[in-house]
């Protein structure tokens, strides 16, 4: 059988429409931006040479398709090419070369399905530019809420709507692009880990169990901008100074949670707005943005009733006012138990040491696994580094992953 | 005599362009905006009503002359009409409006000065939108680095020269603005306190004694961006985490100084920026900007080395990069003790008790002050307020400075 390395390294290059990965500013490729649309067609070309039916559904998501009879289920692989600004360049697109490497190899060794498979591309994944993520994968099971969705805009006043619309997809019809139920037979997502965990545990590939969902607070303290040069520090309403210890409060007790509890809990001060921001003027409003994850559910509650608490001290003791909300909080995903036997399996039949985990980052399998079973793999990327320019995964470690997804595939299109 | 308030109530409004004081968002005309120049076009017409000729100089500066004979020299009066963003409608406003004011009382009363009298309005003297103050009077006095500054941009990417242009005003003869130091006898600015001293020691007028200049620091702290929610606490570089103690130990140092020292400090982070600033990565990178001021030099430069050590400390502390620059560093000034003296005998000549003090806050008069004797008056502003909506000077008190300024000019130009 042929090393599928060489393959792996083109077109990953390929998909990142660059011609080195070793890029300083790593790369910005914005939901529905020009440039996610570049590597869109990237994935497509790929997919043609592989002789892959393709096609753009309702959403914008790409599809390719080894098509083998219309009245069969389909089994599908995917993930995303869009990416956080200055990102890495596999967080996503690991996931798509693996799943295509996966169909060459099987196509190469003249494997026959009996079933249809297919590798989804989900348009815009991260929140980065409109703080709405995986909008293609909700789009697909039926869970976008339009309305609201459409209104959301990004740093520029662009609307999601039309950013959709630029991107050449009609907007009013984005719900169309809903899969009935009985379209797909079960889906599995490969991604870069974005943490250690494989590494510490020396295995090969990690199996997720279940995926923690943020619950997430906008923090707004409201003190009195005054001048700078006039103001005495007796005298002052500096909401900065009052809020300021509240970004090592998260840090230092979700460290000490962490060191009690059997899962995890992560929490970041992860966007700060400082009113007016100009050198003479006193803050006189800031906003920050909360974001708070763990699998154990009543965990993340419990520590952002904390910080709400924490809050109404901070009023009490100074003299600001302070107003949290909420603007996430969603339960935490458990995925479907057979598919991560079936792929303990196949890791035990490659001789790859396999590793039961939780994601502390949301991926599209979210979305999808609400309608069918779905199953997520890890591979290793250095030192847990993730969007970042410094993010790599090696291509060795995607050719493991290439083995599952093929192995995955072959059982389960076999009859 | 006629009383001056109903003239001041309704040219208070003109100077503003509005026709109420009570706007929630408070005024915004940002410097060489087209808001500068509408607010120009009103200080034009006031002056001409009042039989002052106008002209503009070669900086953007706007003149209204009184002029008796071009053989004899000028005595004059300035301040600025430009604000902050959502500032108030007395900053520089006030200055302007008691200057006319004074004239047309003088002119009322038919007094005859034997000096020319002019009422400069400094154009650009806020900070807000370059961080670059009062290049107006920098122009006049001769003191404005041309080659530097016009190369500064605000958020937008307008650099100054383009702004300067954009506004009519040749960028590249904006240094022949500079004024013949024969051609002004003295200079006088009133400006509202911008603090509560004169309230405190209930006084009527602030005659002030120096100008605490700022010491600038700008704090680039460097971590590691990862993903908030698979990057366990144990294992991260962040930034704001790191950082975040020092805008206490910037508020609180600065307390417990100005409790010890004769010459209080005020200090401040006052800009912040944090990057990439999306909710689920975490801050790779801040960028703080701290304002401390002190007419006592070495107390002010003492505290910024301690700024330096206590960065240093969190380097070694915690896993993160630190640069401090200074990005501004200027001697206090003092003003004119002869000068002072005269203010001094006009407000006890009036009966309106005087308070000696300094300023915390740097205004045009700085500039004229190195090349004129000059004095700077302060008039009492509701609660300290100012650069805020809520700034707000009483009719009253504007009236007494007027009183002031007026006696002043009768002084000056009477031989």
């Amino acid at each position: 059988m042929s090393d599928i390395k060489p393959w792996l390294e083109k077109s990953l290059l390929a998909l990142n429409t660059t011609n080195t990965m070793d890029v300083a500013e790593g790369f910005t490729r914005l939901s529905f931006s020009p440039e996610e649309k570049a590597s869109h067609a990237q994935f497509l070309e790929i997919s043609r040479d592989l002789g892959l039916q393709t096609h753009q559904d309702k959403a914008g998501n790409q599809w390719a398709i080894w098509e083998v009879d219309q009245a069969v289920p389909t089994v599908a692989v995917g993930s995303h090419l869009d990416t956080v600004t200055s990102g890495g360049g596999y967080d996503g697109v690991a996931g798509l070369l693996s799943g295509l490497a996966a169909v060459k190899e099987l196509k190469d060794k003249q494997f026959l399905p009996k079933k249809n498979i297919a590798i989804i591309c989900f348009v815009s994944e991260e929140s980065a530019r409109f703080g709405v993520s995986t909008i293609g994968s909700k789009a697909l099971a039926g869970i976008l809420d339009k309305e609201e969705t459409g209104l959301v805009a990004d740093k520029d006043g662009i609307t999601i709507k039309k950013a959709v619309e630029e991107f050449g997809v009609e907007w009013e019809g984005i719900d169309e692009a809903e899969l009935p139920a009985e379209s797909l037979d079960c889906f599995l997502e490969l991604h870069i880990e974005q943490g250690t965990q494989i590494e510490e545990n020396k295995a090969d590939i990690g199996i997720v169990k279940g995926i923690a969902c943020p619950v997430r607070l906008k923090v707004t303290v409201k003190g009195m901008a005054n001048h700078t040069g006039t103001t005495p520090m007796h005298n002052r309403k500096d909401s900065f100074v009052a809020i300021a210890p509240l970004v090592n409060f998260v840090s230092d007790r979700a460290k000490q949670i962490s060191e009690v509890n059997k899962d995890p809990l992560v929490a970041t001060v992860s966007t700060f707005e400082l009113k007016p921001n100009v050198m003479n003027v006193i803050p006189g409003e800031v906003e920050l943005g909360i974001d708070i994850r763990s699998v154990d559910d009543s965990s993340k509650r419990q520590f952002a009733v904390e910080i709400k608490e924490y809050c109404r001290r901070v009023v009490k003791e100074q003299k600001v006012e302070i107003i949290v909300s909420t603007l996430v909080d969603n339960d935490s995903i458990l995925l479907d138990t057979g598919m991560q036997k079936k792929l303990a399996d196949v890791c035990d039949d490659l001789g790859l040491k396999k590793h039961f985990m939780n994601s502390g980052a949301g991926h599209d399998v979210m979305n999808i696994s609400a309608k069918w079973p779905s199953g997520l793999i890890f591979i290793p990327c250095r030192a847990g580094i993730s969007h970042h320019p410094d993010e790599f995964a090696s291509i060795e470690d995607m050719a493991k992953g290439v083995q599952v997804i093929s192995g995955f595939l072959q059982r389960e299109t076999a009859n």
